[in-house]
């Protein structure tokens, strides 16, 4: 089962500037080879589960190790049966549409 | 590392009436023997890191078992390494706070 | 249009014990009128739109006033058009369901 | 009160392809005039509290308008006090930090 998630890691405890945590947690996504998009509240992250899922885990690992006495994660998950999809299919699909105006 | 989360499936293209896949979820979560408590928008789950993500992922896997081809899951997660703490504990602090008054 | 959240409302820069913000908006929520109820993970509440998000935005503005400098919320919002529904009722029609096993 | 969001509006009872209402909330945004950017898990937008709140609510209102009889979105909102940020900012600042490897 493969899904694309939106993630969103937020420090508390840790100071007003959580940039530091948020590059700490861009290098691990980076590191397990998964397509990912980074945005301005989040990074969207898509794959088969049990490796997006460690990503998120490992992410929470390294954030406490920086410092971090504590975490709160958004995460948005979409899986789907009935076909494919990749992140960009979405974004090209609305695109389409708004094309047709 | 423990996890408190709280869990919002939502199956699209299962027809306006979804309560039928919470419930199925509710029993997935139920049958784990993780503590939890279900609101008006989601579940609260606490226990270990794995068993709780464990627990999303049959979640997922049961709704498309059930026919939803496409499920959207919006999931809140917080960890802390400073000390323990359970769902109750933290209702009973903004309660303690909020009996002051 | 009514409208039933999911709020949680994440002070950043304000130290690990987020309790006495949460607490400040559980009066500003309790002051509204609006039917509300504080879980381990947020706080739903249901009403007129605009009510709402007025409490959402009353909210924000309070905990910067206790000296948080950055605020992260995380907010589900579900709206209907078919029929009236109200917090109980989800919950209800769930436990419902539970209940036939 | 400036407030940057990431809004993802999705329609329930509606079908399992979205893509025809999420185009019409890219044109809700798209004549607010306000500053977004679209992802693969939804829209970043960015501006005054009441402007962004009110594009909100419009895609609310229009995608129902469409014949989705319910929805539920999910909105990351971010406000701070300290200092003005905008979406690049947060992106360039994770960027820096990434290039110093």
């Amino acid at each position: 089962m493969d899904v694309i998630v939106d993630l969103c890691v937020v420090p508390i405890g840790a100071g007003v500037s959580v940039s530091s945590h948020i590059a700490a947690c861009q290098r691990v996504i980076g590191d397990s080879g998964l397509s990912h998009q980074m945005h301005a509240y989040g990074t969207n992250i898509e794959g088969p589960w049990d490796e997006v899922m460690a990503v998120v885990k490992r992410c929470h690992e390294v954030v406490h190790e920086m410092g971090a006495p504590r975490i709160t994660t958004t995460l948005k998950m979409g899986t789907r049966t009935d076909r494919e999809q990749r992140m960009q299919d979405k974004v090209d699909s609305v695109d389409a549409l708004l094309g047709d105006d």
